[in-house]
């Protein structure tokens, strides 16, 4: 034992200082592990961009030695040798991490925690009287000393904001139902095992250690905007619901699936939790299972294998990508052939077009493509109602209505209200009768006057502004000569002032000299009130909201983090942000530090969709691009470069590369 | 799009022949793969074992390299620089290989399946009136010309039989409710994270798709020995049950978990399923989650964060070293630092020792480790009821009643009988209150006459052999020179003989000198009648079944496998092996092929066990091992070898490389 226990000690000292060498820049590095009596070898040569330069600095020697061996092997060749040696570097790469890297840590670690006492009870108080949790459970009141922000949701929108605040600025706790972060735009790839499931998730407690923050996993029920309590209950609502003060709120609760009320919803699957994901793979499988059986009928069997997306958007135009793909590469290789026959994919559009947020070039390309895979496109049709093994819907042209068997449907179209949100908009007198919470463009919820709530991501929408309403301000501050008409440069000021003030108006004001000569109609030179007014109203007009996608609540969070951060820093230290184009009510700063920082601005970096084979991707400014191989890696890596730590970056690689290795997985369970 | 094409496809050319250098051999290889106007640089130096046959060749430029640079830079050292390096290379390599592998080979698949018809309406026969599965749904008459082979289950004894068939001798039909194959030893592991459920599974169909074998996902009902039927339900029991009629049917259904009539299962957990795990997980992480809200009790915490594991034997035990593991590795790091200290560990085991199996070095080995670990092991209990939070056990020698608060409770003791082959056991004469299906010493059913119906792994049992009974017929035919006595020479080759017939006995018979002499009690110099008698009782009482292990279940599966092939050319050819020691009833060879061949006869190669931070291995020959790291990779890399494809091997290596670099997942889904 005594034996082992040293042996194991020189093995690590050993492989450390192995690594230690790895770690800067060695070219070839030789392990060798001896241990009790037998003689384990491993042996791996490692190069990062560091030891490329070493290569460098040895070109005689290493590329001499590249090319002889490359003539020497060169003639051979076989698709099986080919896999074996990518796959047993990775093995091996892996075998040799692990062999090396591991254990240990863990004792000491353990000796780490302090033996705190647990925590007094709590006090009651609130509209409802219950349990306010003014300290969590490994804190005393001495530790509470700085303002409270709380963060609903572990979202998009959440967890930019959490990777924007600053250490010690406040004393932060999130909270949300689901202990994760889930990459939302790569879920239909899980559906179908493209990628695993837990490589799209990033534990909330890992993404708060660095900023010190709390997690409590709880549904918010309601919140008491006098009294600053979040209203929780726990998930399993097995015990007592529970207030949590805040000082300062983010909602970033997210939204669920529009049903447009159409009966039958509870046969349909929907894509947006990682529980969807789970299911929908679970039941492709037990179709696929079923209608092998030999005593399914064929019109069973081929109902069993109808699969049905309802909404052409990314969503439901990837998952039928993804469907398509693993059909191709996987059921015909394990399933009797016949069944590739009977496979249909349907998409069922209420529009004229697949992705119709995008270019029409690209709904065009991406049309095409899926025609040309045999995936069945019906455009122009509005479901009706969903019947256990069969879908209606009516096309909106001829008024025809018509039935698909299917064994799957997949229900992607819109977003509607938690109900949290629901709930909120009810109590708040500014958010009646919404669609999401509206907030201002410095993203404080509508209705609550102190600043202290905000609202981002899918579960709310920024207020857009009605120029027309402060026409005559504005037309006076920017008339500086007093002469009644705006001059070109005093329409110039004016115009980047608005642009500056609310940032989604600038796109429209960003010519002002055609803008100008546009609306000066009479010709005079200048422009006058009415000739404003007019311009005004078309760009009221005009202005829609900001669309319901993670790059949407990704700058959001982002925004919004840093401006968490000013606030504390200018609270504490009393110094405040000079007035500036885009401050409002700026008499008494410091009761809002908002009022003086910029408001949200929205940069518009592109749309991505996945097509099987294919990929497109919408620049926004006009600038498309679609295409095969090069899109998907594009596509791939895009997503690659967006994913939250390295943990998950290294998991997708390591899936991209599993599939094209070994296949989808077609375990079912 | 043209352009991408072409350029997609030069890629692949160039990789391609880069790839065919790596798997002949070179040491450093040197990608680039250039496309789409930007250069993306990737570098991977690859060595496996033929690499290092080169590197032999070249001892002079590769070893003086490798100590030069490592003296250049051994004196630098950074954790966060070998950390990085090391996953870097991971992403890396996985990068390279998911660009260079991939993609495009779908379209051609697409095209490969051939256009089959539908097969006509199977008809309908046998005791119930069911239709009978004659032909499967890609498959016509002619299709089946070769005898029926049925393989009734996925676990350990069926793939090892699938393992071992050859192609073209039967017309291969499995039959499982799970259409993978679980690597039960590592199940541990799964239930806190350090491997993932999927890297455990292996897909039947990938595994059957060497033999062309067919697959169901059904559940086997029962089995109409008579009409060689059996009886199947599709697992969601949706359509009406069938027959799969057979010729050679092999029974591998595996057990289920012991409850011994206890109260309150139901708020147990088991461990014999991917999905138990996947519970286990969920509950884990549940129970944390819950322990960390402000509002639990620090009564109900310390109940929430107590794990009881009912048995201590292999699993048991090593559920409970993964949970250490998870409990000094990931909870310190992610949670409260108070909930390392409230919670507690119990093993509660029936026996004097846990792992009782083991050699007695051993228990107290793992005894000792765990007590270090604060691990609470209670010997000598017995569960009498569980309730929905407390445990109640007796004391077996103080008859004390003690109770135990828990937040989970794994059960893991004993096997019990599945519904099928209860079903079989009331059904057959020869199988009447058993606790699993008799088989003889080659496998076959008793009381199926034919040799049609075999049965292996934990639903099994081998029926043991009363020498006594063929005393008479053994003395008589060893006793030579018919002088009513056996000299030593003659008790041994009966020793030998019997030792071949009954493999079990062999370690009872092995030294034929000792026991020649222990047993010639009046120092004769030969064996009498009464004195073989004696020996052969005492042999008898000895003999015990072997143990429901994987390593039992794999090596009949082995076994049967070659058997079958034998078998199937035998009785094509119609050469028959010549009749040996082993063979019985040898008058009509053609009548029963399986009565020529040897009998099954099992190796214990020893058995492993992961006690947290060491590992335990008991070799059977009284020959033990137990230890820190080098006995973890002892034990990490048995499994390792035997895993069933290359594919979960590579996983295996994956998801260990991920632990030690991410840590475990603590994500709740």
């Amino acid at each position: 034992m005594l034996r082992n226990l040293t042996k194991s000690k020189c093995l690590r000292t050993h492989c450390l200082r192995n690594k230690l060498v790895a770690s800067h820049g060695t070219l070839p590095l030789l392990h060798r592990l001896h241990f009790s009596g037998q003689v384990q070898q491993t042996y791996l040569f490692n190069v990062s961009n560091a030891n490329y330069n070493s290569l460098h600095k040895y070109p005689n020697i290493s590329r001499k030695f590249i090319s002889t061996e490359a003539e020497k092997v060169t003639t051979e060749s076989s698709k099986f040798g080919r896999k074996l040696v990518i796959a047993s570097s990775l093995v091996l790469g892996a075998a040799v991490v692990f062999a090396t890297l591991d254990y240990k840590h863990a004792e000491s670690k353990a000796k780490e925690y302090e033996n705190k006492e647990s925590p007094s009870i709590l006090k009651r108080g609130g509209p409802k009287n219950l349990p306010i949790a003014t300290h969590l459970i490994d804190e005393r009141d001495f530790d509470i000393n700085k303002p409270r922000l709380v963060i609903l949701g572990s979202g998009w929108g959440a967890i930019s904001v959490i990777k924007g605040l600053e250490k010690d600025k406040y004393h932060i706790t999130v909270i949300s139902p689901q202990n994760y972060f889930l990459f939302t735009p790569l879920l239909p790839s899980a559906t179908v095992g493209t990628l695993e499931t837990r490589s799209l998730l990033e534990p909330v407690r890992s993404l708060i250690k660095g900023i010190s923050a709390h997690f409590l996993e709880a549904k918010a029920t309601d919140i008491c905007f006098n009294d600053k309590l979040i209203e929780l209950s726990p998930v399993d609502e097995s015990s007592e619901p529970f207030y949590v003060p805040y000082d300062k709120l983010v909602i970033a609760v997210g939204s669920l699936s529009n049903t447009f009320g159409i009966e039958g919803m509870e046969y349909c699957h929907f894509l947006k939790t990682i529980n969807d994901a789970r299911k929908i793979r679970k039941k492709i499988m037990d179709n696929f299972e079923k209608a092998s059986l030999p005593t399914t009928p064929p019109k069973e069997r081929k109902s069993l294998l109808s699969f049905v997306v309802c909404g052409g958007g990314p969503t439901g135009v990837e998952f039928a990508a993804e469907l398509y793909d693993f059909l191709t590469e996987d059921v015909v290789r394990y399933f009797p052939s016949i069944l590739r026959n009977e496979v249909q994919v349907s998409i069922i559009q209420g529009q004229d077009h697949i992705l119709n947020t995008y270019d029409a070039k690209i709904s065009d390309f991406a049309e095409k493509k899926f025609r040309r895979d045999n995936i069945n496109v019906v455009t122009n049709a509005r479901v009706q109602k969903i019947e256990p093994n069969h879908i209606i819907y009516k096309m909106k042209k001829s008024e025809d209505v018509k039935e698909l068997d299917y064994g799957l449907v997949l229900w992607s179209t819109g977003i509607d209200m938690n109900p949290l949100t629901k709930t909120i908009s009810e109590k708040l007198e500014d958010q009646k009768n919404t669609r999401a919470l509206i907030t201002d463009n410095r993203l404080r919820l509508k209705g609550v006057s102190d600043s202290s709530v905000y609202a981002i991501g899918d579960c709310s929408t920024i207020e857009n502004p009605k120029l027309v309403q402060q026409l005559m301000q504005f037309f006076i501050d920017a008339d500086k000569d007093k002469n009644g008409r705006l001059s070109y440069n005093e329409f110039q000021a004016l115009a980047k002032k608005i642009g500056r003030r609310y940032p989604i108006t600038k796109s429209y004001l960003k010519k002002a000299d055609t803008l100008f000569a546009r609306y000066d109609q009479d010709k005079s030179g200048t422009l006058e009130l009415e000739e404003l007014r007019t311009m005004f109203e078309d760009i009221d007009k005009k202005l829609t909201s900001l669309p319901a996608t993670a790059q949407v609540a990704y700058q959001q969070g982002k925004y919004l983090g840093k401006k968490l951060n000013q606030i504390a820093t200018a609270q504490k230290t009393k110094i405040f942000p000079p007035p500036s184009d885009y401050s409002v009510n700026t008499d008494n700063p410091e009761s809002d530090v908002d009022d003086l920082l910029p408001p949200f601005s929205y940069a518009h970096f592109g749309s991505l969709a996945y097509i099987g084979n294919a990929a497109v991707a919408d620049f926004g400014t006009g600038w498309t691009w679609m295409g095969g191989l090069p899109a998907v890696y594009l596509w791939r890596s895009v997503y690659f470069s967006e994913q939250v730590s390295f943990r998950t970056r290294a998991l997708l690689a390591l899936d991209w590369s599993k599939r094209c290795l070994f296949g989808r997985d077609i375990s079912k369970f």
